[in-house]
């Protein structure tokens, strides 16, 4: 493969590029028997979509998904599913010198260096706008991961720049624009995001995606570790910068008398792990924490060279988000639910097939 | 796949249990005509190796590696290279109850809920033993890097338990056992050890690897970033719990206008990015740190369950690390080098093979 | 994977049903730089369509090729090339008992027992319908490889039931409705096939596709063998039942002081190896020779089952080809080119990047 | 990957040199709880191995294999199975002019020119001696098909050069060095392999591997068909030229009436298939029929050129087999259970996981 397909089992390859005609992905390995039409699929979509509020790019974009194989009379039918999403909104606008500059914080450069060319419209391939197919394949393996384990996958932001979101009430995530789980630091989140892009500048984010019911064993040593592939999925959305699981940077200070989760035959007294030992889920919550860069494209001017290597230097107008790490929750959540789905199948496959002699110690929901 | 294969052109099978007859792994992509010998490789297999200082396990392991296949008068031939290293220290003693019993922490109760039963024997194959195969290969690679890119890749400790080690002499992390690149850190580092293992309790640590003269263009996106692959790679090694490239977390609370690296004719500016953008090298240094958890084995009770789901408790004699993070910088070194190594392959197939207008900007070695 | 995507490098992910919205695929590692059109891929895509001749099956399908991505200002950027194709013939027909009957010779009676449902209009996914991408994307896989290697695939029709057809003028190929490279044998496979369609029955056939200019040096011993990847590409054409590289089920009666090719410096002094040793291309013309069954849709009464295990009959009425092998040696040709792409790309990757002493030996165009 | 690792979820992957201190492989994918010793394996190692008889090559190796990992107390753990085999018989002779010159037939030119270098000791990598650990690995597929499903997979021989042989008592296989399963052709096989012998030539032969038992369901369309996977793992044998499945090249003059298997309440009417349809099994015995070349290494001279491009002649003396089709029965029978595995495991993952309405048609046993 080639870097564009997500999972062995259930695997997705994706395509596209952000003005180019139309965007999506084909789904290979989804088990036949699925209920599955596109009002699965866009309330998802329509969640990370843009221009839902002030705080995002106004870019408008009706993201509607559309079912090209794979569903037969309502249902899966276990041969491959191929969605797509034409663009809309090319605006074919006056780039200036942005076609022969290599934005700072951005692919241009190395895009350019990797194939000695590059699609400059909108970043290309580069665009976080490709992450749209892969809400839209996510959401096909939430439906089919909470049909067969009741295993749900939720995320939402923990930190907007130095304005710190407690979790206190996850119903909120809906509420709000932030996808905070508390009412709490709205205002402060409003004022912020206000104040920033008076400014012309960005802010990072910190994201929390969790997944409940997720059944003890899934995750294949040595390399496919239930974390790794975590952490692969997570790494690999636009400006993520670092991912935690369980208690992540922090058991750097701790001891293992604090850390390791002791078992009772009632369950787990702790969750320092966040739902994954030895690269296999335990039956706890998965707990996973992201860090996300603060947007490249601001209206301050910096500096940077054009293909011929002279001096240039870079201001980027028009419709960008001033914090990408927004709309990232519907992303972080997709790329889990994949992760999650991939490993189910490998379980199915290679696991033990037998019932085991006593039933799966209950996790703990924090 | 089944989880234990690393990397797709140069690709790596690990096989072996902790206290069975022998571990290792087969190589396969390397590339014809590279000088290889045992002498190689065993170097880096010493630094990993226990009972080289008083703070990690005493187990006593040659790890002595043979080449069993894929050389010819000491050249690579392109074909597989099959890496074996016999188990020695097979001590047969008194395992108590641990056979019965899921160690808090540990891999046991997930294998076990996996497979439906597991090889206890000093972890199975969920021990940390089955990086030395990993340590093995990593040595090849690093081999090929350096011969044919001057790639360098390199650790060390940044942080034990409370203890901060500072980065100022590189060449230090070969004259201390803690992979520390100071002489100042020393003393603190070597007291809170002792004190550690006087408690009999056990610390996590934080560790940096880099690699220097990596060429820009490497990484495939938009699943295989190099960052992704990367964070895939480091989070499947055992005890890691984060990950993060260039600034990490530290991105959370940044300005765009500050993390964007700006570009001069002469080279980059900053490396905020940790060498790393849109997925693909820019030619900078790569920058990777990671959290490794405290040893979950240690003298203090802690209570579990056995598999009749029966509580117990746990205290775990014999010979273990109090701290895993020591031993892990080989090992964090040989999985980068790994990474890199595919993805140079990746880039010769499949990148641009023309030359390009203007040489790379050069990348700022911090 | 799940079986629909072919190729490791050059990779390439088919989609969609014979019947459904839309069939395409999407092709990942297809290097930069290449000039690439529509145009460049309707060619193949109009040998293969049907209705072009009295003796292949009447359904009306344009099968107008669309790139969605993967081509920036007429040149391939390295990232996938999404090419859709719509199904417009869509007759909704009175299937008849067809539904819920298995037919003899089709896949209906496999799909159910693998998947539990099947998709049953026109055969669903297990349509010949489906080679349409993969001509498409050979198209792009025969245009690479003749800009770069001067690498040809050409193929044609050896044997149509009882009449054996002659190989005297490649010419010819494009000027008969048969593939046929001589016109001696035309007034026979006309008249042969217009008795076919007057009986109501089907045919076999026997293909030969080959390659010239392919370099010494492609595929990837053990199992990556060039010849096994030839044959698992044709094997897994529709109704291929056989395959053989040079003599053959020839060579059974063979010694080996006839098959083994002799060498000399003017080049190979034969080819009965068909371009292939130890699974590695020899610079010979590649030669491959597939068999194909006889359409199983016919007009001449069945015996077979329906869903509830009932005794029924089929008669299939309609438009279908009296023999699908003479609409197959496009499709032998595309994926003998994606073989020798994907080939190519390892090569690339894994091979000799030395310069060998000597030069290559020449091969023998028979 | 790269060639030396098959099947994917059951993934065996292979490593070793005819001349070099072991052959061996890793199998990664094996679920856990199947009761496994070297006993289990050797038999069939027993079957393959030389010097059983006067018409093979007289080369002494014990072929002994021992397990290293994933086994524990006489049950798979789930984790990979390293299977290792030391090579004893390196007779360190006289090559002559043999390390520099390409023998025609052999795969001396083609590694050479992939390469760039090659080991020409025994013709290294490219020795039949390398099916060896695939015989190993296909035992363990055997034992898990036959406990899990009552699969059973058989071969023999059905011509040696001009000698016909008939199928006309299985249990003769095991009693005569021909694999043959009739002792009417007995006579003829021993005086044509006399004559052959004296001749200083060699032959090819044709052989028939089936798998009786196969669930339907089985294989993944489009490309992972279980006979496109299986013409890949046949056609990936040293010296085989050709693979049918079914009728094979007998279809192409069938007529449709003919060939497409009627279903009737009791079961299946006719094999002309040979078990397969759309890719897909049928429940019915899958029948395979493969062409293997004669030897390349005979005693009669052939010219060919050195490394230099310059002519030589060569002759081989020493100890080939006069047939090597022979010892390939074993070879493909376990070929073909590596590919029912791999299909196993694929149904188990991605398959109706859902009770079908009626039970299975009974396959036809010929």
């Amino acid at each position: 493969m080639s870097g564009s397909t997500f999972g062995r089992w259930f695997a997705v390859t994706n395509f596209g590029e952000s003005h180019g005609p139309a965007i999506g992905c084909v789904i290979d390995g989804c088990p036949p028997g699925l209920a599955l039409s596109a009002e699965d699929i866009q309330p998802d979509l329509d969640r990370r979509k843009p221009g839902t509020s002030r705080h995002v790019t106004q870019r408008q974009e009706a993201d509607r998904v559309e079912i090209l194989s794979g569903v037969y009379e309502g249902v899966t039918t276990g041969t491959p599913i191929a969605l797509l999403i034409r663009n809309e909104d090319q605006r074919s606008k006056d780039y200036g010198n942005l076609l022969d500059t290599f934005r700072p914080g951005h692919a241009d450069y190395t895009y350019w260096r990797k194939y000695g060319l590059r699609d400059p419209r909108g970043g290309g391939r580069s665009s976080a706008r490709l992450t749209a197919p892969m809400v839209a394949a996510g959401a096909v393996a939430k439906k089919w991961l909470r049909e067969r384990y009741g295993t749900e996958v939720r995320g939402c932001m923990v930190q907007l720049g130095d304005v710190e979101i407690p979790v206190d009430d996850w119903s909120q995530t809906a509420q709000n624009p932030f996808f905070a789980a508390s009412t709490s630091a709205l205002p402060m989140l409003e004022s912020a995001m206000d104040q920033l892009r008076k400014s012309g500048d960005s802010v990072g984010a910190k994201l929390r995606v969790e997944a409940q019911n997720v059944p003890a064993g899934w995750g294949a040593p040595l390399f496919d570790k239930l974390d790794a592939q975590i952490a692969y999925a997570m790494m690999g959305i636009n400006a993520v910068k670092g991912v935690e699981i369980g208690d992540g940077f922090g058991v750097v200070t701790q001891r293992g008398s604090l850390h390791g989760d002791e078992i009772h035959p009632g369950g787990f007294a702790s969750n320092h792990a966040g739902g994954v030992l030895g690269g296999i889920s335990s039956g706890q919550d998965l707990v996973v924490t992201l860090a996300i860069k603060p947007t490249s494209s601001i209206r301050l001017e910096k500096s940077s060279i054009d293909r011929s290597g002279a001096s240039t230097t870079v201001v980027t107008h028009g419709r960008h988000d001033p914090c990408v790490g927004i709309r990232a929750t519907p992303i972080a959540e997709a790329m889990l639910a994949l992760v999650l789905m991939d490993a189910a199948l490998q379980q199915r496959a290679q696991g033990a097939d037998v019932e085991l002699p006593v039933p799966a110690v209950p996790g703990l929901h924090l």
